[in-house]
């Protein structure tokens, strides 16, 4: 029985999709030339090019010629329709979907998140943020907010399936839509810079907005912060795909 | 008969809103105090106030205690729903619109511009460029592209009216409806910040759509770039207004 080992080129394109991830190289940034990566991995640049091939293919990097190669900045489609869905949204642009939850709390709603949510004045919220990815890359930074009371145990399911629609549904909410979303634009502060991997000022866009279960019964009050080179809103007003619950995890 | 004069105040106000107009003073900028302001108009600070307090209800500047008055930075709401229509979206948020084409050219259409409207490779296109004001302050910077052959006469009605909704009229378009739009953020351009009365590198909000006449026809291609601080892109997912055509122009 042979054992199979992982390619060089694997291991070296793994390693360079770590650089990404961390921030070592933002989008935009050329990556150090064929020779410089052959001196570092101590491989042939064949190797090299087959790996760099390989985060090309993934829309990682971008190849400009005579240029060098460079982090990819071409932004990811993001619907914003009826159902909006983190998940099948990253993995209909081809990406891997992750996200962390960075905090979770349970505390008094404040006046905005309350009104937001249809709840009495200073009811008790929980409140998650962390961070979305696409190919271990930061699109956006979210802080959702749920009604404690309705939903006692979607922190704990939250932080299981890191899916909003996964806790949803273990807390007996089958299905929500997107009742209203509002987009402007901010700078990036130097903590969502840090957390983006993008450079303090830089352009963001946000959403405010509220999932509603079916009935209408407010469920999340989201805000999300997206990289402004990494994502596109997109609209489809006439043919809204909508396709219903019972898909893959938003 | 007597002659019936208009009050010091109001031509106060009416010369600050010029200077707020003329981008003499930026959003988030504080205006000279009350003791400048009655110097340089050479009237009593009772005066100054009445002027002041009328540019405050008119949503031009903000008040703040013990820091002085600004101009303000509150956006005003843009919804993007099935019908989207500058003027009414404008005058539903209590301001006053206008619409100033600064140029117009007939030429073949770009790839993506002739691939938007469904049109033939090259084939020949409207293109207005020009700028969108909020009660005398730009709100947005906006290219739309038309097919030239569908609508021969539309640069001189759209020159004639300012509204794309009463040009598109005019051509025997009675209706026509949002088919798809994507939102990015963009940093503003020496020349965007000239005509936006913003700063270079000002984040803003920019959307690329198309809007369709009934039946499907593509009849706008349009790019918008937003001053991010002044507006606020809204989508009401369960509630679109839609109040189909007949409404005032858009």
């Amino acid at each position: 029985m042979t054992r199979e080992k992982t390619p060089l080129w694997q291991s070296i394109a793994s390693a360079l999709t770590d650089d990404l991830a961390a921030g070592r190289y933002m989008p935009g940034d050329r990556l150090p030339t064929e020779a410089q990566l052959s001196a570092r991995f101590g491989v042939n640049r064949h190797t090299v090019r087959r790996a760099l091939r390989d985060l090309s293919d993934r829309d990682l990097v971008l190849s400009r010629r005579g240029a060098g190669v460079f982090v990819t900045q071409r932004p990811t489609d993001y619907p914003i329709g009826t159902r909006v869905r983190f998940h099948q949204n990253i993995r209909a642009a081809g990406r891997l979907p992750l996200r962390r939850i960075l905090s979770q709390e349970t505390r008094a709603g404040d006046e905005e998140e309350t009104g937001a949510l249809g709840l009495a004045q200073a009811a008790r919220v929980h409140v998650s943020e962390g961070l979305s990815f696409a190919d271990d890359l930061p699109m956006a930074y979210f802080r959702s907010v749920f009604p404690a009371a309705d939903l006692p145990d979607l922190p704990h399911h939250l932080l299981a399936t890191g899916s909003v629609t996964a806790a949803l549904g273990a807390c007996g909410v089958p299905d929500y839509t997107r009742a209203w979303t509002r987009i402007t634009t901010e700078r990036a502060t130097a903590t969502l810079a840090l957390h983006l991997q993008c450079r303090e000022g830089d352009p963001l866009l946000r959403t405010v907005s509220v999932n509603a279960a079916t009935g209408g019964r407010p469920v999340e009050f989201g805000r999300t912060w997206f990289a402004g080179d990494r994502v596109t809103l997109t609209l489809d007003h006439e043919r809204d795909p909508d396709p219903g619950p019972g898909s893959a995890p938003g």
